[in-house]
């Protein structure tokens, strides 16, 4: 027997640039040698690192919350219960993307964001990711912190 | 405004070992102090590496097949066009998962692969990865070479 | 001007197998594809990352002491002051390794020791590590904690 | 018995801001939570990890070099015979150094790097690098090329 051939759900098309909505805060990232495979592109999983890290300026240099103390001293967990990227074109060694930040859902206790990672002109990926926010203590869910969801619903409002 | 506050799609329940198929191949990790973050838990891009590496490991140690000649001799590409994660229960440092491979699909030029992460009795989180066979000279999509197909299928077969 | 071009430091000579102490304990590490880089070799932080997981299984595994008990509830420190390493000869995707860890030094809140990474019959890379035990609360020195001076001193005597 | 419980080698000092030689190019980096680890700072091996993308991105932006070039399609390695590192305080998520290039040796085929992680007025660390210029093709080694020891000597020049 075969798996089944059918197509699969349809996939995302990449935009370009001037298809983004307004407004929306970029991180810009250099691809180093060491975040390269043996194929001479990016190695998958550093894309969700570079993700993670552009998440986390975001909240420092755009939002005002300062994501290590949420982490730290404030003992909120931001871990994610679902991440996913979608790959259009390979990154190489010394390229720089710029990941825009979009806020596509705000919830009682879980938010999800899209990150559009452009290299000129176009989207080379895509990363979608939610956050359950918990407690570091039980690691079970707490409502978003008011912080949080003030500048998370100011950003949405700004970024349509 | 608000963004929509709708239930999103349905998230997958994590499943127990006995509800998996049978004769999957596994392939164990432990994670270690350098794979986990502040909060005491392994930093979400790891599980994206530790999944890499089993995959690896599957085609080299189940599959018969030498993924390290594929991607340098043979100059073949086995890129993701898509990677997901769903995060059931976290990990913490010293904690052994199984990794269990289990194929999905098989077309032309791409194959989907799903990886149950066991922990104890439960799944800690599952891995959707889909790969599209390219050429490293070119970067476009050929036809998945004849032994990786042969041998995709036959360990399919084998695990339904 | 040109900076002084004289002789540094001779180097360290590569061991081979039968020339390190017996009884020594060692840690098999297969290096990844996404250990490696674009020049085809193993990253070289990389090679700190394995160390260090070779120094945690050795913890657990030989000399039977929790290492994340150790840092979690214990709150014990084992970081470095100082951390080499030299290399002798590249690794590749697909090598596999053996990291032997061998014990140099003892003193009072600190100790060092050598990890020789032999592939096949020869030392490909070596690493040099000195700890001191610090207080995760403080972040100063504190003596050995007397469980692990026990059984450095154990693992000491029976590997010269 | 007892390892020999002398005193090793004199550890570095770490050094201020205003004792670091004129004209050094500088690199900021801001550690990141996946950077840190359970213990709360920076994973050791992370450390090399921003040493090597600090060299790169002086190589590019200060010494006028495309790095990436240079491994690519000129096929020149530029791996490290030694790397070091001396821990003078811990550094922790959120927190961003300055890290400042120095040339100490430029040989044949080798050349030796000094890296100063500077963290508010102090150093927080110190790396040492030395590379050895090979071909990528025979993993043997060259003579440094022209234009690397060319902006090598400029800069060890400007920075005395």
């Amino acid at each position: 027997m075969t798996p089944d051939d059918t197509p699969a759900a349809p996939r995302p098309r990449p935009m370009t640039r001037d298809q983004l909505p307004q407004g929306m805060w970029s991180h810009r990232v250099t691809f180093r040698h060491g975040q390269c495979d043996p194929a001479g592109i990016v190695y998958t999983p550093k894309f969700f690192d570079v993700f993670n890290q552009a998440i986390e300026a975001w909240f420092c240099d755009c939002l005002g919350l300062n994501y290590y103390e949420l982490i730290g001293e404030r003992r909120t967990g931001l871990g994610y219960v679902h991440a996913s990227a979608s790959f259009f074109s390979p990154c190489r060694m010394g390229d720089e993307v710029d990941i825009f930040v979009r806020v596509v859902k705000i919830g009682k206790s879980s938010y999800s964001l899209v990150l559009h990672a452009m290299l000129g002109e176009g989207e080379a990926l895509r990363g979608d990711y939610t956050t359950v926010t918990t407690s570091l203590e039980t690691h079970r869910p707490i409502p978003i912190p008011e912080d949080i969801k003030t500048a998370l619903t100011a950003y949405y409002n700004e970024t349509q």
